[in-house]
């Protein structure tokens, strides 16, 4: 096991140098028994000092990534396997791909048989899901919470916020999410936030208020299953629009289908660490997007859940930020990924529709929930979830990292991956004739849950990928399922195993 | 004020004889002024002792009801106000009423529209909303419930229940709902114990799952408006079977419907103390009921979430206990009423259509909070629930008979109410050419909330009616804003002021 190689801006710079060189041996870029650059050259790249280069390259050889050759210099040591090529981007001259009748009926079923045999099986190592285990988060504060708000507002469980109380929304909450919005460059008054179960609803609601049965929404591609299977619920059909590893969703390719197609309603978008992806939209992209959707009278769907994932020191602006005057943007956001998954608190704001959102939200589940918004209102500025949310990040860069490495070390030759700026899974490419679905079947009768390419999209086009989640640590257990997943694919792909 | 006389079972055999007295002073039955029957007679009339008679009439006294005059008798001494004739019966030579296409469209709008007035007004008496209020559920044992769950499972706020915990469905609560529903003669498998938020999204699950748009709904009418706005916000259209103020939906009725309307495909009823009549349906009709909708493969959809509020020592069968085999029963049932309004916890069970349910539940709002599934399961069958219910019911029924004297001395000559036996409000019937949309507008700018007859139904067939609620206690207030609104009822009629 190497050591965790925190990443936090508050740490001295040799530390965070140190974590991009084992970013690149992660993905590959630097192999094992290559030299690394002397401390001269590492003082003049970085511009640091003497100490700073001396420090940052013990520091990789404390953390295992390096050894010392006495004279020489140093070397990556760990086996890091062949080096991984990024993730492929699409190819934009293939037509855009609509989800037939037959593949509308029919992926609801696809996923929802997968998720059944997954839940069935006897699963040890659960490399599917991407919710972070309970140890994650820090469930004592959140319980110190809830006993304070219970002690100051004894009747809280009892209190039917009813039609006279905002539609079960609390002020609270309301104030809190808007002066959190209002951070990012998103002016919402405080009224005008609802609260939601989770981002599962908001995004169910948003669509249900923009588009009727038979309308099409241009979704990612590839894009989180639950959003198609809500597609298909709702009776509405899929247009999948390409999207890039690292920028995300083609906007060219979204200005060609607005084009041609006239029941294009919704666009539904997730710019920061896209799911499963994990790109980061420009933010010249998330203007044009803006532009495009406000100038074809289509609602913009974002789901900003994982801004708050990023790695990055720059504020992250959300696609609200750009819808300045028309509302085209309907925003959602969930905090069961980044602060109590048992809680699924989310909220949202339907810009111009937020009215007809309302009527639906209260027509088909009425009010949410008081304790989760308290406790969601209190938590999310305090310096406690500020700390906690660092350290789950910090791990989860290194969980990504570390699951890079093993799927560099084991998976067949030709397996593409990016390791993606944040967030909680990487999305695996494997070559051409590799199925993923034989995968899945053959890993769950061993034990090992994962998500197979063909879950993320209709078109079947992605039956060559896989979603690893990176929510668990690097364990040995975890090192034995990924060498056992290579292993599989290997044979699938006539390949000898590797590692 | 008059003291409450207790009913519950338990109490001596003199207290109960003493409440069915005084239900018929409330509805008038029994006059200000009258004679009441003589000790004899009381003996005679109930088969009961000497000193049971005597002991009744004078908790009657004590408790304000009757005076009584030397060597003469007992008298009714309270003002009563003139006799309530009981709710009318619907008629039932009148076709059945569905939803043209510019009622459909309307509704939702018309009920958002009275329920934002009445949100931004500033009211003082609510008898609108009938979620009753804090102070009568028992808060400090749902608190010490949940610093327990949290004692003993601490990491349960940020455990994501997710694809392998049984899609959010915590097993504890599928087992309590489970082990209760056997109690009143169904049988579910706990697995088959699907956690909702609240009623109104089970009832929206189990429309969604078994009709599509421009489908049929048959509802009873009047019914609860949040059914009518649901059954619109999924483009559905509604058919109103005529209700009996006693018995509920007319069975004859729907047959009819089934008859003529090939697209009816579901039917949703609340059995037991049916919103807003408080009408009790009879087990005879509960198997015919059960036995019309599986011959037409239709959808029978029970909301049982009143059935808890019956006042009555015999068992309450749901109507899902004659649903042997083929599964056309879907059973929703909420708690927020009867044990915690902030918690919204309910449940569901979707008979044949149940993986449906399912599948459409996790696309559009994924997993239930776990917490409130554990209180539920936790508090249901304790001993302090049992008796806080049982207060609460008699809390009710306090309410109900104050609030049906107050309508007795006040409201319109030739104003009807039926005493329902349980349950949050009453019915109000006023004369021919009461507008209660006047009365609402004008009651609201006077800081007094009511839910006027139109929001009840599509058909505008309930103008001259209103619903009353009980949830709050009968204070000097209440008899003023009684006083008030009957004032302008009578007004409006041309009546002069009573009481």
């Amino acid at each position: 096991m190497l050591l965790p190689l925190p990443t936090d801006v508050s740490l001295p710079l040799y530390q965070r140098i140190a974590a991009d060189y084992a970013r690149a041996m992660a993905i590959g870029a630097l192999q094992v028994g290559e030299r690394m650059p002397s401390v001269r050259e590492v003082m003049r790249r970085h511009q640091v000092s003497l100490s700073t280069a001396l420090q940052m390259l013990r520091h990789l050889e404390a953390a295992g990534h390096l050894e010392a050759r006495q004279r020489v210099g140093y070397f990556v040591r760990h086996a890091q396997g062949s080096a991984l090529a990024p993730n492929s981007e699409p190819d934009l001259s293939q037509p855009v791909q609509g989800s037939d009748q037959a593949h509308f009926v029919g992926i609801n079923e696809h996923i929802s048989l997968l998720l059944e045999q997954g839940r069935q099986a006897d699963v040890h190592t659960d490399i599917g899901g991407c919710t972070p285990p309970a140890g994650l988060f820090d469930h004592h504060y959140l319980n110190k919470v809830v006993a304070k708000l219970l002690r100051e507002q004894p009747t809280l469980l009892v209190q039917g916020r009813s039609l006279l109380a905002n539609q079960g929304n609390h002020p609270d909450f309301q104030q809190a999410m808007a002066r959190r919005a209002l951070a990012s460059g998103i002016r919402v008054a405080p009224a005008d936030v609802l609260a939601t179960t989770g981002n599962s609803e908001a995004v169910a609601l948003a669509l249900a208020a923009v588009a009727s049965p038979g309308d099409l929404v241009a979704v990612e591609s590839p894009t989180y299953y639950g959003l198609l299977q809500v597609v298909e619920s709702l009776q509405l059909q899929t247009l999948e629009i390409p999207c890039s590893p690292r920028t995300g969703m083609s906007i060219e390719a979204l200005e060609l289908a607005f084009q041609t197609q006239p029941r294009l309603k919704a666009v539904v978008v997730v710019p920061e660490l896209q799911m499963p992806l994990g790109a980061r939209m420009p933010d010249a992209h998330k203007a044009r997007l803006v532009a495009l959707c406000t100038a074809h009278g289509a609602a913009l769907i974002e789901d900003d859940s994982y801004g708050l994932f990023v790695e990055t020191e720059q504020p992250v602006k959300p696609l609200k930020a750009w819808d300045n005057a028309s509302g085209h943007v309907i925003y959602c956001q969930a905090f069961n990924k980044s602060l109590a998954p048992g809680l699924r608190q989310g909220w949202m704001n339907g810009g111009r529709w937020h009215g007809r959102v309302q009527m639906l939200k209260f027509a088909q589940s009425r009010n949410t929930q008081t304790l989760g918004q308290l406790v969601v209102a209190e938590v999310l500025g305090s310096a406690v979830h500020q700390r906690s949310l660092a350290k789950l990040k910090q791990q989860l860069r290194d969980q990504r990292e570390g699951m890079a490495r093993l799927v560099a070390r084991f998976f067949p030759l030709g397996t593409r991956l990016s390791l993606p700026p944040g967030g909680l899974c990487l999305w695996v490419e494997l070559p051409d004739g590799f199925s993923s679905a034989a995968l899945f079947a053959e890993a769950l009768a061993q034990g090992i849950r994962i998500a197979p390419g063909s879950m993320f999209s209709n078109s079947g086009r992605y039956e060559h990928c896989l979603r690893l989640a990176c929510t668990h640590p690097v364990s040995p257990a975890m090192e034995q399922a990924c060498r056992t997943l290579g292993a599989m694919a290997c044979r699938q792909l006539g390949q000898a195993a590797r590692g």
